[in-house]
C-alpha cells in the first residue's frame, strides 16, 4: 500500500487572496484531509470506551494515592458516603416531610398493588421496606421513590399466574414470584456491571408512552372486579379488555354488590377531586398525596361501624404482622421452575429498569445533577436481590410517588429511609387497623393512581412529530389493551427496531442547489431558492453507506441522474457531465458500500459522466483509501466542499460545451 | 399551532455585498429554510414508494393505450418477449457456444451436487433442465447460469437429513426435499411480489464471503469420503470439520481404498492445472470449463476397461433415464412435515436468492444493464415452484458456471435454453455411459469447483476496510466450519445486525474548527490545521438522533463541553459562551431526540452557555417546529451554516468578554 501521508491531492491551487475578517475568497481550494493510518488498537479502545464507558468512570481515580482510591471506590458503590458527609438538619427537614408524605401515599398503594400481583397485602408493604433502604445507600438519584409499582405488579402477576394458579398453588406461586424477583435483580445488576445500560435505550419513548397507557387502562379495568364487588372466583385472569368486560357483564345479574359500588364510587370521586386540586395548584400537592390514606381511614371506619362486610362488601382481612420473613429458601435454584423464574425475571427486571431510569433521568435533569445509568442499575439490582431473600417482590421507582417526593421538597435519598421506617412501623403496629378496609377503596386508589400514566399530551406530540413513532405507540397500547402485557411489549420493541432498520435500509437522498449569494449548497426541496448548476448534478446521501442500503443508494443516485437528464432533454439544457456526491452526512462506509461506489463509477463512465466526491469524513476517507478507490476515480476528484468541487468542475464544462 | 410559513427568522441581516463570480462575501446571513407543513398523505406515499417501489415499475405504463399496456405487462412478466424481438443469428452463435460450454461443466457438477444433497444423480440433472428453461423466459439477467449449486445442495441436504434419514427413509426424505423446494420457490416469488427484495440486503457482503468460504471448506472436506473411498455407512452426516476429520481417520486402517485415491488425486491435479491455465490466460477459459467432462470420460473409460469397480472403486451406478417425472403428489401439503418443509424452504430459498441476486448484479454491472431485483425474485421463485412439481430440487445461479457463461460470450438467457436441451439429451441417451464413472472423480470435480468460493483477497480487503465486518466474516466462516451451515448463517446475520445497531446506539461526534482561509468548519481531528473559535464550541453529531442514542448524544455533547472547559481553565482561555451543534449529518430526529435536546438546553442554561443549532435538515426542522423547540431556544438560534452561527455569536462575545 502506498504511503498515504505523502499523497497530496493534485489540484490546481490558484493564487490565494485574503480579505479582512472572516470573509473568504474562492478560488482557494483546500486539500482534503487524508488522516494518518489509524492505529488499530487505539481505534478498538476508543470504540470499546464509547460503547461501554462513555462516562469514563475511572476518571476521578487517576493520579490518586491508594488510600484515596479505596475511599473513592467505596463512595462509588455507596454514594451515601459521599453526600452523607455534607448532610445537615435543613436537608433532613425536607426529607422528613417528603418521606412522611410518600409513606402515606405508598401504604394504601402497596396493599392494592400486591392484589394486582395476586399476593397478600403484606408483600406489598414488605417491598416498601427493604428495597428503599438498600437503594438509599447505593442509588444516585435524589428524588426517586422506591417501592412496588402498578405496571410491574400487573406484569409479574400475569406472567407468574400463567405458570401457577395463585389460588390453588399458592406456595409454588409465591416461590416463583421470589425466584423471578431474584433474577430481575440479577439481570439489572448484571446489565450495570457489564455496562450494557444502553440496551434499555432500545425501548423508545413512544413505545413506553403507549405501553404505560395500555397498562393503565388494563389495570383500571381489572379494578372493576373490586369496584363492583365481583368475587375473584368468577373473574377472568386474562388482562385484555374483551375478556375483562365479558367477565364484568356476565356477573352483572348476580355478582355486583351495590354497597361496594357506593363506597367505591364516592371515594373515587373524592380522590379525583383531590387530584384535580393538586394539579390546579402546585402548592396543594399534598392534597392528592394524603387523600388515599384519608379514604382508607374513613372507609375502614365506616365499614367497621356499619358491619358492611356482612352485607357482602369484600374487605382486606387480617394482615400478617411479622416483619419481612427470610425467603431465600423459597427461591428455585434448580429445575424447570428456575428457567421460568429467569425468563420472567428478565422481562420484569427490564421493564422495572426502564421505568426507574426514566424517572431518575427526568428528575435529575430538572434539578441538573447527573444520574449514572450503570451505577443506578447496580443499585436497583442489588435492592431487588436483597428484596427477593426478604419476602419482597420486584420494586422500582414509582412515577407518581417520585413526583410527590420531588414536590414535597425531598433533598436526598433519606426520604426513602423515612418512608421505609414508617412502613416498618405500620406493618408492626397498624396492620390490624386495615382488617376492615374495603377492597373497593383499594380499587379506587389504584384507578386514580394509574390514570396519571395515560399521557394523552405525549401521544399528541408524538403524532405531530413522527408518524412512525405514533404507530409504535399505538401498537404497544393496543397490544396491551386487546391482547396482553407481553404482546404489547413485543409489538413496541419490534416496531422500534423496524424503524431503525427502515431508516438504515432506505436512507434519504437529496438534490442540492446553490443558495443565492453564498457558497453554500443545500437541498432544493427545503430551499426552493437554491439553484442547480448547469451540467452538474449534486446529490447528498443522508446516511452511513452499509450493506443494508449500498445497493439502494447506488440505484437511487443513478435514478436521480436519469430523471435529471430526461428533464434536461425536455428543456434542451446542458447535458450533465459531473455528478458530485456530497458525503458530509455519510458517517461510515463498509465493503459493500465501496463496491456500490465502484459500480456507480463504472455505470457513470459508460454514460460519460464523471464521479466527484465532496467532503468525505475521516472514517469514510480512511476506508476509501484502504480499498484504493481514490486511485480508481482519480484523487483529484475528491474535494473538501461542494463549492470547491463545483468551482473545479465548472471551468472544464465551459471548455467542453 | 402557529402558521410556520410566515415565521421569518428574526436575524440581523446586514447589507449584502457582491463580488464577482462565485465569490461569497460574509456577512450575509441566509435564512434557514422552514419548509411548508408536510402533507401527511404525500409523505406516507413517498415513504411507501421509496421502500417498496424505488424502481418505479409502473413508469413505462403511464400514458399508454390499453393494448400497449397489455403488451408491456406481458413483457414485464416475460422479458423474453422484449429482448426476443431483436434476437438474431449473431447473438445465437454466442449463446450456442456458451450454452454448450456450461452444459459440459454442469453435467458432472450436477451429479456430484446431488450427492451433496443425499439424492440420486438424476435429480441434479433434472434440476438443470426445467429451472433454466423457466428462467430463460422470465429472468432479466443475461449471464446467469441456472442449476443446482454446491452450497444450497449442502444446506438442503443437512437440513432435510436432520428430519429424515436418506438411507432408511428415502421416500420421506425425497418428499421433504420437494416440499422444501416448493416453499423455497414460494418464498422467493412472494418476496418479489410483495417487493420485499430489500430483505436480502441484510446479509452483508462480508458475511456472505465468510459463509461461502466456510461452506466451501466444509464441502471439500466432505468430499474426502468419496476421494478416499470410504463407504457412506461409516461416514458421519455432521458437516463440522472435527466430526469429518474424526470419521476420516477412524476409517484410515480399513476404509481407505488406494485405487480410488490414485484416480481421485491424479484427476484433481489435472483439474487444478486446468483451472490455473484458465486463470493465467483469460482466452483459455474453456480449458477449465471442459476439463471436468474430459475427466469424467477418461476415468469412466479407465474404470470400464480395468474393472476397477471390482477392486472397491465406488462408481455412480445406473441412472434412471426417465425425464423429470411429475412430483406434485409427493409434496406435503398438510401435517407437521408441511411445517418442516416451509421452514427449510424459507432458509434454502433465502440463501439461493442471495447467491442468484449477487451474481445477477455483478454481471449486470460489468455489462452495464439493469437487473430488476424484485422481478428476478419472481422468476427464480416460479422456476423453483415449477421445479418442485417436476422432480427438481432448489436451483439458483451458479457463480462458477455463470462466469464461464460470461467468458464464453453468452448474449442472452438462450444459453440456458441450450444448456437445458443438452442436459435433456444427456438424461435421455447418455446416462448409461455414466454407470462406470468413479465417485472419486465427482469428488475431485466438486473440490476443484468449490475452491473458487474461498475468496481470500476479499477477506483481506474486508480486514483492511472494516474490522467489524471482518469479525462478521470470520464469525460466519468459523460457525460453518466448526459447527454447522445454519450456525454460521445465524452468526453472520446477528453480527451484521449488531453492527447496524451499534452504529445507531453510539454515533460519532466531532469537534469542529475553522479551516484557514475559508468559511468551512471541519473535524479538527481530520484537519489538524482547523482552529477553534474562542468562546465557542462547535460539535457535529454524526447520526440521526433516535431513542436509541438520544441520551448518549446529549451526554456526549455535555462531556465535550466539560473537557473543553477544563482545558480552557488550564490555558486561562475565554470561557465558552456558545455551543453550536452542527446538524448537517442529522437526517432525522424523533420525540426522544427532541426531549434530549430540551434537556441539553436546560443543562446548558444552568451553565450559562447558549445552545445554537446549525443547518438542520428538512425532516429535523419540521419536527423541531412541530414540537415547539425553536420557541424554547429562540428561533434566532438556528442558522443555515456554522459560519453564519459563528459570525452572529462572535460579536456578542466581544461585548461580553
Amino acid at each position: 500500500m502506498p504511503d498515504r501521508g505523502d499523497k497530496d491531492v493534485d489540484m490546481n491551487e490558484k493564487s490565494v487572496s485574503f480579505s479582512e475578517g472572516q470573509t473568504q475568497n474562492v478560488p482557494y481550494i483546500h486539500k482534503i484531509g487524508v488522516p494518518p493510518k489509524p492505529n488499530l488498537v487505539k481505534e478498538f479502545k476508543t470504540t470499546v470506551k464509547e460503547t461501554f464507558f462513555p462516562d469514563d468512570p475511572l476518571r476521578s481515580f487517576k493520579d490518586q494515592p491508594k488510600s484515596r482510591k479505596i475511599v473513592l471506590g467505596l463512595q462509588a458503590i455507596f454514594p451515601i458516603l459521599e453526600w452523607g458527609r455534607s448532610y445537615n438538619f435543613n436537608k433532613f427537614r425536607g426529607d422528613l416531610i417528603s418521606g412522611l408524605t410518600i409513606a402515606s401515599l405508598c401504604i394504601p398503594q402497596d396493599i392494592g398493588y400486591s392484589k394486582l400481583a395476586y399476593l397478600k397485602p403484606q408483600y406489598g408493604l414488605y417491598s416498601s421496606f427493604v428495597p428503599p433502604l438498600v437503594y438509599a445507600f447505593m442509588g444516585s438519584s435524589r428524588d426517586i421513590a422506591i417501592g412496588p409499582v402498578a405496571v410491574v405488579s400487573l406484569l409479574l402477576g400475569t406472567l407468574v399466574s400463567n405458570e401457577f394458579d395463585p389460588d390453588t398453588q399458592p406456595d409454588e406461586y409465591l416461590r416463583l414470584i421470589f425466584t423471578a424477583t431474584f433474577f430481575a435483580g440479577i439481570t439489572q445488576a448484571t446489565l450495570g456491571v457489564l455496562r450494557l445500560g444502553f440496551l434499555i435505550d432500545f425501548l423508545s419513548h413512544a413505545a413506553v408512552v403507549g405501553f404505560m397507557g395500555g397498562a393503565a387502562i388494563t389495570i383500571a379495568l381489572q379494578q372493576l372486579k373490586g369496584f363492583l364487588g365481583i368475587s375473584t372466583k368468577h373473574f377472568t385472569k386474562d388482562t385484555d379488555v374483551i375478556s375483562v368486560m365479558k367477565s364484568v357483564f356476565k356477573n352483572a345479574h348476580h355478582g355486583w354488590n351495590w354497597q361496594t359500588i357506593v363506597i367505591g364510587a364516592s371515594f373515587l370521586a373524592f380522590l379525583l377531586v383531590a387530584k384535580y386540586i393538586g394539579k390546579k395548584n402546585k402548592k396543594l400537592f399534598w392534597v392528592p398525596a394524603i387523600a388515599p390514606l384519608i379514604s382508607v381511614i374513613l372507609s375502614t371506619f365506616f365499614v367497621y361501624i356499619t358491619h358492611a362486610d356482612d352485607e357482602g362488601v369484600a374487605i382486606v382481612g387480617k394482615i400478617d404482622k411479622r416483619i419481612n420473613p427470610p425467603s431465600i429458601d423459597k427461591i428455585y435454584f434448580s429445575g424447570e421452575n428456575l428457567v421460568k423464574g429467569i425468563r420472567i425475571g428478565i422481562e420484569a427486571g427490564m421493564i422495572a429498569l426502564t421505568e426507574a431510569v426514566a424517572i431518575g433521568r427526568t428528575f435529575a435533569s430538572m434539578k441538573d445533577y447527573k444520574v449514572d445509568g450503570n451505577k443506578e442499575m447496580v443499585a436497583l439490582g442489588t435492592m431487588n436481590v436483597v428484596g427477593s431473600i426478604t419476602s419482597c417482590y420486584v420494586a422500582t421507582g414509582s412515577f407518581s410517588r417520585s413526583a410527590v417526593n420531588y414536590m414535597a421538597g425531598c433533598q436526598t435519598a433519606v426520604s426513602n429511609i423515612v418512608m421505609s421506617i414508617v412502613v416498618l412501623l405500620t406493618v408492626k403496629f397498624l396492620t390490624p387497623l386495615f382488617k376492615y378496609t374495603p377492597n373497593a377503596i383499594l380499587s379506587s386508589i389504584i384507578i386514580s393512581a394509574v390514570i396519571g400514566l395515560i399521557d394523552i399530551d405525549a401521544a399528541i406530540l408524538i403524532w405531530k412529530v413522527d408518524k412512525f413513532d405514533f404507530v409504535a405507540c399505538m401498537g404497544a397500547f393496543l397490544g396491551v389493551v386487546f391482547k396482553s402485557v407481553e404482546t404489547g411489549l413485543l409489538i413496541a420493541v419490534v416496531i422500534s427496531f423496524a424503524k431503525i432498520l427502515l431508516q438504515v435500509t432506505r436512507p434519504r437522498t437529496a438534490i442540492l442547489g446553490k443558495i443565492p449569494m453564498s457558497g453554500v449548497y443545500r437541498n432544493i426541496e427545503q430551499y426552493p431558492e437554491a439553484s442547480k448548476i448547469p451540467g452538474v448534478l449534486i446529490v447528498r446521501v443522508d446516511s452511513a453507506v452499509y450493506f443494508s442500503n449500498s445497493n439502494y443508494i447506488k440505484e437511487r443516485i443513478l435514478r436521480w441522474l436519469t430523471e435529471e437528464e430526461e428533464e434536461d432533454d425536455d428543456l434542451k439544457a446542458t447535458k450533465i457531465h459531473f455528478l458530485i456526491v456530497e458525503l458530509s452526512p455519510v458517517t461510515d462506509i463498509d465493503t459493500s458500500g465501496i463496491h456500490a461506489f465502484e459500480e456507480l463509477y463504472r455505470s457513470l463512465r459508460k454514460r460519460d459522466v464523471q464521479l466527484v466526491l465532496a467532503n468525505p469524513g475521516q472514517q469514510v476517507l480512511d476506508k476509501l483509501y484502504a480499498s484504493g478507490f481514490p486511485d480508481l476515480i482519480g484523487e483529484n476528484k475528491i474535494f473538501l466542499t461542494v463549492a470547491d468541487a463545483v468551482h473545479t468542475c465548472s471551468p472544464k464544462l465551459n471548455h467542453e460545451v
